[in-house]
């Protein structure tokens, strides 16, 4: 990944040329563009560990799995939130790991912990490194130093059980890792976040990631059969189970532990056969909240799609300026000409995936209550564009920040009844809190992730950067919006987990007896306080 | 529920004629009937509550809901499990609650346990009463006494969110309450434990219980969606969210916690919409392993039905003895005559619910399956004879216990893989305990609760009770079925919970790291340790 920004620098796509046309007029003021810096501008401090620890280090995992240069202390310096983007395209990092160290077993894992909390040394668990709330910033908290611990050397399949549908896991393997070994076996474990191609899966279970399909395969605290925590004070080791009535739901506290207990270092899933069909496509309704309406019938009469994502006005008017003269533009035209009373509406996307005759009943099932909730089949080509276009969002990202274009998301689920009052509160608190920074812009949305009870809104905003004070304005903004959100009846995160971003709000999401708890938990498996000092519980 | 028992006296069944004859000449030597005493002979030692405490619990809620009399104390003195049962009939309590006492508010269940935290006073959380595992039996641990706190005073309804499916009730509302309160909507929990009749909510959440359809439904942690405990230092107050990202599984780490960390007084519950349409059939297998097979197919081929259990050839032929002249026996008679191969196989129940295409797609599917695995459809009436008698089985294990016959059951669950292998060996340890112990008897098992990746195993034993050694007898069985669970890759309990007969095989279950985790928890929100001493934990 490039250490300024999103991704393979050879798969970043050009912003289309639509996009500065359709944002300029629409945003309060001219953005200035400001490319990042190079790495060797980038201010970096010494190594605050000593040679003693360095040496120690090194005789656990190896001299070449001790990593001090600049390349590998920038990487691990920033997750790839905005605030993370802001501080690396300007050199002006916060703090950087003093070392990064690369752990090659659960043995050397332990080890490492075992050093760390005698040496007073924080460690960062490291997967991808795509948090996009703080989660891997390499804060020292009360320590001498920090940490980042690499997952990446242990990425390696443990174990298929094909009877049971079980794989298993080490800790940093990749996610399309798995699933490239998986779909070569017909089958899948159905699990694509936005980050797909770089996360861990040991990641993904430490922050309780939902992927874009969460809706038909669950998110990934429903595949998690089985984990083992390496923790400073000692393993836990859960086998796979289907499931069990023994106490507290143990699996399900580890999930979201966000590195603060310990490294997840294996982990046993769920997987599914790989579908044999996969139908994509896109409708238009009238307005957002008849689409709302129409996704609640899906998820609650029996006709879920695997993927589901309903665009709330602007964002489909963005989408479709974006997209320019691509598919989805000419889908519609048949839209705009054949059905006056959707030409400002909303484009939802259904995906469904799985065997022949299941699928087609299931489709046949969510096309009636679509049309049904005054929804308009606009075909395949605008879903199949959304495919192709669906781990694109983080390089575009990058792209309008070097147009001097402020671009962030935040994400929250709430029951259907809380829904679309939601929608309208947190976009009205986004927008009020750009234009009282000076910098008004747009705010769009999504519905994605279906449950039976409820789903989940993706917001995006963007508006100009405001150089003299980026940092700033985000927080304003992301304040203003977390507020509503709490006051909402919302969730502060639906999948992007808590980091350091949220972690003011663990108090208005869960409570003050709820914190205590994870508190005294936290001091029991790491009485140091050495693991990932400063995310989740502040 | 009468005192030394199950259930209602008044639906209480006759043994059907057939199952003494069955039995008597497969167990090892002649039981000896053994009624239960009078309930005045029932030995009850005084209550441990000072006057100026009874008065304190009397100022907090009212009068008449602080009992002392024997009726109450007895109802409170043990659980529904087979010592539970060997103590009521004998009349030797182990031990009894000092008082009973039903708060009818949140308010008063805190201000309940502050005084008892301050007392010195240990609190066993009662809802219908049902644990099979010892989870309410009345220990006081180190304290001077021990109140049964009865939920059955909070009762109530308290909203109905129809847009997201969700209810929300008081802790001490019973399931059965619920459902006639749905069903009279056209809605439906869908959580209908052997218990059901008794059962309440707070008691299901707490001791993580699945219902006979949780294949299709869920179990019941699956249904939670916010909930609030009512611990000694403070309330954890979680509310009805679809999902979140917001750290580790604070929902799922309460369920399950069997009072040990606070009474759950209110909880929000996913309901659905009622079947339309029920279909319950039996097929047979010609035997458990390609049984087995055919229920992991439907399990992992979208043919889940809602209901399924697969007798083995013991269960089978034991079922089919007890139902005498009943309706599986005559449906099954064409079996006999037709198709010689399945004489001594395995009946399965399937139970298909929901609206009628759905339905019949999948069961469509599901019975495909069924017949590529080697099954045989042998119509509705064994499946009809199933739901007419699927509360029954407690009822019947009074009957056998007046008859001298000890009947116990005990479950797990594991993946696919280990699933006829750990059939095979728990069934071999109880055979070989009761051998053992000088009385031979039965063992039979069912399949149930599919998952994905594998099942639970739900055993039932019978033999003569070892009138001199009750107890002994039971705990010897009891300690090699476990001891051979652990080892070979199941759960301690699928849906029974831990209570106190299962604490001690926690550390097997879970591991050190993790008990000392969930004792730092119960530090924090329990630091007198007043709430249920002796269960989970130990």
């Amino acid at each position: 990944m490039r250490w300024w920004g999103w991704g393979d620098p050879a798969r970043a796509p050009e912003l289309p040329a639509g996009a500065l046309r359709y944002l300029s007029p629409r945003l309060g003021s001219a953005p200035r563009a400001s490319p990042p810096v190079a790495l060797a501008s980038v201010q970096l401090p010494g190594t605050a560990l000593g040679r003693a620890t360095l040496a120690s280090l090194r005789a656990i995992v190896g001299d070449g799995a001790v990593r001090e240069d600049r390349a590998e202390r920038v990487a691990h310096a920033a997750g790839r939130g905005y605030p993370d983007l802001v501080r690396l395209r300007s050199g002006q990092l916060e703090a950087a790991p003093d070392a990064v160290v690369l752990p090659g077993s659960h043995d050397q894992v332990r080890a490492l912990l075992e050093l760390c909390a005698a040496r007073s040394v924080a460690v960062v668990p490291f997967g991808g490194g795509t948090s996009v709330v703080g989660g891997v910033a390499p804060l020292r908290g009360s320590h001498e130093a920090v940490l980042a611990l690499d997952m990446r050397r242990m990425g390696q399949l443990v174990d298929l059980d094909l009877s049971s549908l079980t794989v298993s896991v080490q800790g940093g393997m990749r996610a399309a890792a798995l699933e490239r070994y998986l779909q070569a076996r017909t089958l899948t474990l159905g699990h694509f976040p936005q980050s797909f191609e770089y996360v861990s899966l040991g990641g993904c279970v430490a922050t309780r990631s939902a992927g874009q399909a969460s809706s038909g395969y669950g998110s990934i605290d429903k595949m998690v059969l089985g984990l083992r925590l390496a923790a400073p004070a000692g393993d836990i080791e859960l086998p796979a189970i289907p499931a069990t009535a023994a106490g507290p739901g143990l699996r399900q506290l580890l999930v979201g532990s966000e590195g603060t207990l310990g490294v997840i270092d294996r982990l046993a899933l769920r997987v599914r056969p790989a579908p044999q069909e996969r139908i994509y496509e896109g409708f238009f309704f009238p307005d957002f909240a008849a689409g709302t309406e129409a996704l609640r019938a899906l998820a609650q009469q029996h006709a879920m799609p695997e993927v589901a994502r309903l665009s709330d006005e602007q964002e489909t008017q963005t989408s479709l300026a974006f997209a320019g003269a691509g598919r989805i533009r000419d889908a519609l035209g048949r839209v705009y000409l054949g059905a006056r009373g959707y030409r400002r509406g909303c484009l939802a996307i259904l995906g469904f995936e799985g065997v022949a005759r299941e699928l087609g009943e299931r489709r046949r099932r969510a096309r009636a209550l679509v049309r049904g909730g005054g929804g308009l089949a606009v075909g395949r080509s605008a879903g199949e564009a959304w495919v192709r276009s669906r781990f694109m969002a983080p390089y575009l990202r990058d792209e309008l920040l070097t147009h001097g274009i402020l671009v962030e998301t935040l994400e929250t689920a709430a029951q259907w009844s809380d829904l679309t009052r939601l929608h309208r509160e947190v976009g009205h608190a986004i927008r009020h809190a750009l234009g009282a920074a000076g910098t008004p812009g747009l705010v769009m949305c999504h519905v994605s992730h279906l449950y039976e009870t409820g789903a989940s809104l993706y917001f995006t905003f963007l508006a100009p950067r405001r150089q003299d004070d980026e940092l700033g304005q985000w927080q304003a903004v992301k304040q203003a919006a977390s507020r509503t959100i709490v006051d909402g009846g919302g969730t502060i995160t639906h999948h992007h987990a808590v980091g350091r971003d949220h972690a003011p709000w663990m108090d208005a999401e869960v409570g003050a007896a709820s914190l205590s708890a994870l508190r005294a938990l936290k001091r029991e498996l790491d009485p140091e306080a050495i693991m990932n000092p400063g995310k989740l519980l502040g």
